[in-house]
């Protein structure tokens, strides 16, 4: 299409046309991720925001897809300033609140171009390797379509997770193994039974949905530059997601800086946070209860690297009794109820401010990920139990005075 | 306020001022139920839907609030007209998706409402009783807004609806009886201790907020009338309020005529449809794997069963596994995932169609009233469970070749 230039390797920066190449760089293998090249200058002439577009198809004109094909409600998810957290803080938040998407994780955006991609191109099954939250995109965007999919989980995702992949009808295994591994199994079955594949860091296309949530972000801000966007990171695909949509913006006229990235990692699995400080990469043992974010081998990790250098980032990791807590800080003070990964972004902010990181006028956005629905085991270990009553009318408000008096 | 005569109750008829009762009719008790009568003349004068908002405050001229004195964003669910739902059904069916709501069910609705007419009032701490859903999206939407909340709930609720409650920080009391105690104990809690109760039988405003979900899906049709819209049915509230929603748009010259309602229950609750055949209200022993319409004594029977006659609209009742089977069907044809009580409305038009009752340029409209990942065991009775395999890459492809060839 022409609005695409090619697909450029992120190793050996070598570019392919559209039709040249179906994942990544032939030449550099699985590493070698493709980066989609758009003619800004092209684009430019005729680029409108579809504002009557209530999904993420408004940003049709900088997608890699030519016709809206699907109709699920996908995107503009709210953004709240909230006072009770800028009060807590200290300085300006946003949250936006990605887990009101349609099957309830930022990873519905990847899935909506995953399966535009699939249409255009005619391909009649779609596989993926999750942990948990693309695939459940995947499975509930293609259900919406009539597509079936197929689908490789490690065998500790989250029941809800796995309950929705059940639900919308996809080919489901489990793996006795990690994300890593799984994400292994999925390309070579692919191959094997040409499914079409929807892994993020494989699919060049997928990071340009992602991107539009920080699209929105910007249109929401009125393309005013916030100091400091906040994401957790783990296979580096939204991270990078994010700093693409930042450059679309950029080169189109929208923006003339960057706002600074914060990826936001568990302690108990900082690979890209480790990279980032060392400048060197080193595959780690996955060990924290923010399974979205469990990744030992952050695949897209070139592109996230680039993302925070790019931008004068930081990269931060924070404990996992910090993220269960900002599960419940999060939803005490906004009522958005996140999951462990998709909170994350809030446990780094918190951990920050205690290190007297912000000034008092900053502007930070706060990308919530997922629905804390996804993974209500977690939600219960942050915050205790309900107090039992008797159904006794006579005796019961004694009880009750008890409790709250 | 101007734009509201008074409050009406539904069974002796007395009309009250505003200032004059808080609740419920004085002279009837807690069955004298208060209806808000508008003046349609002061209204029509100034009407607009506000289409820049796109929350449920875009009705704002039509609510019993004075000004949108809260940002949560709740309503403007989507509605989708879905190609392999009309094949498989053989008539036009629309599905309005309230699980997208902040905290995942229609009943955001009604808290937006709660909260708003609590903060004019100036009300320091909100009460509610609830099978699950009203609870989590009261203590959600006041979390947003920083009033502290206390909750009973059934001790039976779905864990994910108490994991809602407890980490938006409400006070949660777990009663050891039927919702029909939890209501009971709710209001003389409320009494003794003077909170502001948000039950929505009890509390005359909060059936306004429930109808904004009627004034989207005529919205949504540019005001072509549907000839029926399907709803499941637990206190009455929700078509109580449909029908009132109905009712503005008639008094306001937006329709001439009323879709027909249909009432859907399960076989294991179902006394609105029982009163609907015989005229006569009795009590039942709710046992349905809906939790959400597990009400043996609806609360707003009277208003619901008017709603029925005044739209001439008919009841069902359905089979327990009729419900789970369509949070399948509706799933794997759709992408849209319910829970029990969220599909029941499914379950009814698919029972009606099997009877031979639908032509087939009926337009349907059906409600989901909540997300499917608020009860994850009832998906996972419907759906089975996911196939595991090993992480060993050589020997796997054989395992998938066996699976799906």
């Amino acid at each position: 299409m022409k609005k695409i230039k090619g697909l450029q390797c992120v190793l050996c920066g070598k570019i392919y046309s559209e039709n040249e190449v179906e994942y990544n760089c032939p030449e550099c293998g699985n590493e070698g991720i493709l980066d989609v090249l758009y003619d800004y200058e092209f684009i430019k002439k005729d680029f409108s925001i579809k504002s009557n577009d209530n999904t993420l198809f408004r940003y049709l004109d900088i997608l890699p897809v030519l016709n809206k094909n699907v109709t699920f409600q996908t995107g503009m998810t709210p953004i709240y300033k909230n006072k009770t957290l800028k009060k807590e803080l200290g300085f300006n938040i946003y949250i936006k609140d990605d887990g009101r998407n349609p099957t309830a994780s930022l990873k519905d955006r990847a899935s909506a171009i995953a399966v535009s991609k699939a249409i255009e191109k005619k391909q009649k099954i779609i596989a993926a390797a999750s942990t948990g939250n693309a695939a459940s995109s995947l499975a509930g965007n293609a259900a919406n379509v009539g597509i079936p999919t197929v689908i490789f989980v490690p065998k500790t995702a989250p029941v809800a997770k796995i309950a929705q992949l059940l639900v919308f009808g996809a080919k489901v295994f489990t793996v006795n193994g990690t994300y890593d591994q799984a994400y292994e199994i999925c390309i070579k079955a692919s191959e094997e039974f040409g499914w079409y594949n929807r892994n993020c860091a494989y699919n060049p296309y997928l990071v340009e949905g992602k991107k539009t949530v920080v699209w929105e972000i910007m249109e929401s801000l009125h393309f005013n530059i916030p100091d400091y966007i906040a994401v957790s990171v783990g296979d580096g695909c939204i991270i990078s997601s994010i700093y693409k949509g930042l450059y679309d913006m950029k080169m189109l006229g929208f923006i003339d800086k960057f706002p600074k990235l914060i990826a936001v990692q568990s302690e108990n699995c900082s690979p890209i946070v480790n990279a980032h400080k060392t400048g060197k990469f080193e595959p780690v043992e996955p060990n924290t209860i923010a399974d979205s974010i469990s990744v030992g081998i952050p695949r897209n990790r070139v592109k996230a690297l680039k993302a925070l250098k790019e931008t004068n980032g930081i990269a931060v990791s924070v404990s996992d009794d910090n993220i269960l807590d900002s599960i419940k800080f999060l939803a005490r003070k906004t009522g958005v109820f996140g999951e462990p990964a998709g909170v994350t972004s809030i446990a780094g902010i918190r951990k920050l401010k205690e290190e007297g990181f912000f000034k008092k006028d900053d502007v930070v956005v706060s990308i919530i990920t997922g629905n804390g629905l996804k993974d209500i085991q977690s939600a219960i270990k942050a915050c205790g139990k309900p107090i039992e009553i008797s159904s006794d009318i006579n005796s019961v408000i004694n009880e009750i005075k008890k409790e709250i008096f």
